[in-house]
């Protein structure tokens, strides 16, 4: 498995992103929030509990064309992460409507503060109530705190968190590039070598 | 149906959202972008040319607990809807990963300076080309130039559109409110009358 090397800049922390409580109808929505681990700087995905060969195949081919290294990992269970992620001395972010407001409060501030790796867990409607306790998240983050979408709540903390320079960064491996218009499609064919990460 | 009512501010422009592409494997992302819409401060959800009731009930349940006026309407023919609006002076913006990027070009402050109400489109992957079009679209906007959800395109789009006020907004007519909580989980019944539509 290939180790996470897409870094915004050398001094930015790690994020790997826990998606828990993936079920068959939610196999879209689990592509969906991996696409946007991606897209948006994480270098690490966990599928938890469960495995699921499409979602992971999706991912595989998104990187084969667009490039970037996320590694894919899953059936892990979600206890084992975060045990490991702790006692590496990482910070463990869950992403939940309960918990303080990322605009409103000072909660991201004091998570940039850490400068620590940030394990970000994702669940769905009815998460484990230890995902609330001090033991499993040492933040509670509400994207909102109204209900909506894992996925929404996983790409405008991630867009906050880098603020908002993820979305300019280059994939190492791209054989392909899009390149900005204001009307219509264009699309290039990358370097033949990996492309340069660009440092933001 | 129920006129759209909640503003960010009064002088805030209202943000519609066309949602284009539904197929009944994606009933539970239109669901997600649905929920983006209200939670995200649109006022008024279009499922445009196809017809799914499920969407419109699990909208309806949420709106009828947590409250807010997100007018949902579904089965209109896209063009008809993009007709309409730019017959009203309104302004579309088409969310695609071949737009201008929203962080590393101008475009939001462009969109913003027109002053104007927005119609924003979210596609999936196969849009109709006239989407990039001028006659479709005033704006191609890319939440990064990379492949990953309409659901967080959404999200950070109407964020960074409404400079994430729209996150502290109280919703009228909610029966639940959540406390927001660094730890645990904390919901008080709403007001008996209208919450206040708190302008921020």
């Amino acid at each position: 498995m290939a180790e996470p090397s897409k870094k915004i800049s050398p001094s930015t922390p790690n994020v790997a992103v826990l998606r828990w409580g993936h079920r068959e109808r939610d196999k879209r929505l689990t592509t969906h929030v991996a696409l946007t681990a991606r897209a948006f700087g994480a270098s690490h995905f966990i599928l938890a509990d469960v495995r699921d060969e499409k979602v992971e195949a999706t991912i595989a081919k998104v990187m084969k064309n667009w490039g970037g290294k996320l590694r894919f990992e899953m059936g892990i269970p979600w206890k084992q992460v975060v045990k490991k992620w702790k006692a590496k001395g990482g910070v463990v972010v869950h992403l939940t409507a309960y918990g303080e407001n990322i605009h409103s409060s000072d909660v991201l501030k004091r998570i940039k503060a850490k400068g620590k790796d940030v394990l970000v867990i994702v669940g769905s409607q009815k998460v484990p109530s230890e995902f609330f306790s001090k033991t499993v998240s040492d933040f509670n983050v509400a994207i909102g705190n109204q209900p909506h979408s894992e996925c929404s709540s996983l790409a405008v903390f991630l867009d906050l968190f880098f603020r908002g320079r993820e979305l300019g960064m280059e994939f190492e491996g791209a054989k392909m590039r899009i390149i900005p218009q204001a009307h219509g499609k264009k699309v290039v064919k990358a370097l033949d070598s990996w492309v340069r990460n660009k440092q933001i």
